[in-house]
C-alpha cells in the first residue's frame, strides 16, 4: 500500500479533488491517530463536505467525535462514505441498519454502471467505468433504500452491488461510493476521481446554511386563526 | 418455441400461477390476435391483475384497448409487464419514458439478486436466482426510478439490469420483471414461477376497490371553516 | 387520561386490533415499568409486529432492550411507532436523524389525508379522516424521506405533517403514525383503529422469515467462473 | 388579469427570473397562439429549461409539439410545470397518470411548507411561504410518487397538496409547482420568484449533455469475456 499510495489514501483522494476542482476547494487532512481523530470542533465548524475512508479500526473512533460529526451532518455538512466506511460508526448511525454486505477479495474486474443519467454525480462518467481489479462488494447491502440510486457495480464473479447511493439526513447529504480498496490503485483512476469531485459538489451545503441540526419547534401560535392570517405572519 | 412452450408463453405463465396459487386465482387467457386483442370491456371489468407479455408487434395493439387497460390500471387493476413488454404501449404510457435498454442475445448466464428482502415479491426466493441461459437486458433502462427496487440481474457478459421494479400509478400497482424471453424455458423455472405468483398477490387491488380512476374533485365547501368543522363533516 | 383510557393506551390499542383482526392476532401487552421494559428475549422471539407508544420517559428505556428490539426489527419484525414514539430510542436509532418536529397542544382539528390510495394501509379509510381535537405535530419532521408516504395531516392552525410513513430497515418494516396523544380519545376513533389494524397486517413479516438480521457474507467462490457457472450452483 | 399581469403570466415569470438570476439566464417567451405554439425545433434546440404555464386550452396544443418537447425533456431539458399545467399534455404524458386533483377557488390562504431542507430548490425559502389568497389545489393529486418531495401546501379550508415535486425522466428533470393561479398576484410574490429561480438552476441539464433521448443499445460484444476484459474495453 505504501507503494501504491505513498501519500496515503487521504493524500490520493485529496490530490484527485485538487486536480479536478482546483481553487474551488480547500482541503484539510485528518487522520484517526490524531487527537480527537483529527476532527476537533474547530475543524468541523469550517468543513462543508467530509470524506470518510476507514478500515478495520472503526471501533477505535471516539464516540464523542462520532456524535460531533453526526450533528454536523444533520446540520448540513455533506458526507462521502468511501468503500469500507460502510462499517464506520458514523455511516451506520446515519443509516440505522447493519450496513453489512457480501465480499470477496480475489481481484475481480468491476464495472460501474450509471442508472441515473440526469444526476450531477454522473456528469462526464463513461458507461461503464472499468476497474480492472478490485475487491468484490456484493448484495445484500443492508442499507435503507437510497433516496437516489446512482451507480450499480457488477463483478466478474457475477455479483452486483448498489455502489453509488445518495441519502438526505437532516439538512445534510450523504453519498456512499464503494470503489476504493487499499489494495488497488482505485483513487488514481480518472473516472473515480471524477465521481468523487462531482460528489463533493453535490454534497456541498446549500448557500445560506446555518449548520444547526433540526430541532423541536414549540409553536405557541397557530399559523391560521379562525381561517385568517394572524397579524404576526401577515405577508 | 413451439417445443419449449407447446401451450404458448401465456399457457406456461398460467400453469405456473395455477400450480402455486391454486384456487386463489381464476385465470383467463387473452391473445393479441383475438378481437379487441382479447381485452374487451367485459373481461377487463372482472380482471384484478393483468399479466402482459408481448414482442415485436407492440404497434399492432389497438390504441382503444390501450386506453381501456390504462384506465383500468389507474382504477386499481394490477399489471405485470414481462420481459419485452418493456416496449408495449401500455407500459410506455404508464412510465412516460422511452423504456429503452441495452440488449444482446447470446445465451448469457443471468443471476437475479434480491435487494429488498422485506418485500412480499421476494418471499421464498433464493439469493440469487440462477438462469443458465438468457437474453441480456442491460442498463441504462430508461424508466422512472422505481418506487421499490426489488431485483437486480447480472449477466456473464458483465452487464446489469434493474430486473424487478414496482411502481404505483393511480390506484393501481405495476411490476416489471425482465426474465422471460421466448427462446429460453424461463417460465418453467421454479424460482421465476414463484416471483410471478408473489407479484400477482402483491399487485392485487386492495379490498373495497371501486376501480374508478382518480378524477377531478370540485370541492364547493372548505373542510374547515374559520377554524372549526363544518356541520357536514362533523365526525 | 385514566377516564379516557381506563385500560391504558396499550389497552385501547389492543382492543381496537382485537375488534378488527380477531383471531388473526394474539396480543401481549408490555409496559415500561416491567423488568426489561416488558420486552425480554422470550417475548420478542415470538413477536411478529411490535407497536410502540411512549412519552416523556424515553431516556429511561434500557439500552440493552433497545439493542434487542433493533436487532429484531432488522431481522424482520414489524414496528409501529405511534405519536410521541417519534422520540423513542428505537425509532431514532432506526432513522438516524433527530426525529424532531414542531408541536402545539391547543386542541386543533386534524384532518388526515390519503396520498397513496393503492397502499394496503389505506384500505377502507375515508378521505380525510376527521379528528375533532388533537395535539398539533408539524413540519419540519426530521426523518429520512419515507420509502412510502401514506398520510398527510393538516391542522386548523394551518400546519402540515407527514403523519403516516413507511420505511424498510434490514428485513423489517416500520410504520410511523402520528395521531395518538394521551389527552384525546384518538384510539377509540374507528378510522384510527382501522389504520392500526391495516398497518399491523402490512408490517407482518413475510412467510418464511428467519428473523436473522442481515450479516456479512464472506463469499469464497465467485458465482460465475470464467463466464460459466461453477458446478456448485449449476441449476 | 390584465391589471394583475399587464405583461402576461409569462412576462411576470420572466421578470422574476431575470431579477434573481440576471445574466445567468437568457429568456425567450413562447405563447400558445404562435405557430407551432411558439416551440419550433430551432427554439427547443437551444432551450435548457422550459417553464410551462397553461390553462383551459390544453387540448389545443399541437400533438407534434408535445412529441417534440417530450423528446427534448427525455434528452435532458429541464421542465417546470406550473399550476394548471398539471393538466397539460406534456405533463400528463411524462407522468402516465390522470394528474387530477381536488380544487376550489374561494380565496383560501395557502401556506407552503418545506419538507426537504437540503434540497437546492428550498435555499432561502421561509418556513412557511405565506400566500394570502389563492385557489385551493388539494389531494388526492394523481401523480407518481415524486422522486423528491419538496413542498407541502395547506389551505385555510383544511386541505393539503404536494405542491412542490421533483421527478427525473430520461435524462431530464421535471419540477411541478402549484402556486400560480391567474386570478392572484402569485408571480409577484418574492418567495415564489425565489422558488422558480432555484428550480430553474436545479432543472438545468448537467454539463456535457448531448440532449439525445435514451435509445436502444444493441450490444454485440460482452463487456466481460470468460471472466476477463475483452480487448476493446481494456482500460
Amino acid at each position: 500500500m505504501a507503494e501504491r499510495y505513498p501519500d496515503g489514501m487521504h493524500g490520493a483522494i485529496a490530490a484527485g479533488l485538487t486536480e479536478l476542482l482546483g481553487d474551488a476547494v480547500t482541503i484539510t487532512r485528518a487522520t484517526q491517530d490524531q487527537p480527537e481523530n483529527g476532527l476537533d470542533e474547530g475543524l468541523l465548524a469550517t468543513t462543508d463536505v467530509l470524506t470518510w475512508w476507514g478500515h478495520a479500526t472503526h471501533e477505535d473512533v471516539d464516540n464523542a467525535v462520532v456524535d460531533r460529526v453526526h450533528q454536523r451532518v444533520l446540520g448540513g455538512m455533506g458526507l462521502l462514505a468511501l468503500h469500507s466506511a460502510h462499517f464506520s460508526k458514523i455511516f451506520r448511525r446515519l443509516m440505522g441498519t447493519t450496513c453489512s454486505l457480501a465480499w470477496r477479495n480475489s481481484g475481480d474486474t468491476e464495472l460501474v454502471w450509471t442508472v441515473n443519467p440526469s444526476h450531477p454525480i454522473t456528469a462526464g462518467i463513461p458507461q461503464p467505468i472499468v476497474i480492472n481489479e478490485h475487491e468484490m462488494y456484493g448484495e445484500f447491502f443492508d442499507v435503507p433504500a437510497p433516496d437516489e440510486l446512482i451507480f450499480l457495480s457488477t463483478f466478474s464473479g457475477g455479483e452486483v452491488f448498489r455502489s453509488g447511493c445518495c441519502w438526505r439526513r437532516g439538512k445534510g447529504k450523504v453519498f456512499y461510493f464503494s470503489p476504493g480498496d487499499q489494495a488497488y490503485p482505485i483513487y488514481h483512476h480518472p473516472d473515480i476521481k471524477r465521481v468523487l469531485a462531482n460528489a463533493v459538489l453535490w454534497a456541498n451545503p446549500e448557500r445560506g446554511s446555518d449548520f444547526a441540526p433540526p430541532a423541536v419547534a414549540d409553536m405557541p401560535a397557530p399559523h391560521l386563526h379562525r381561517g385568517a392570517l394572524p397579524e404576526s405572519i401577515e405577508a
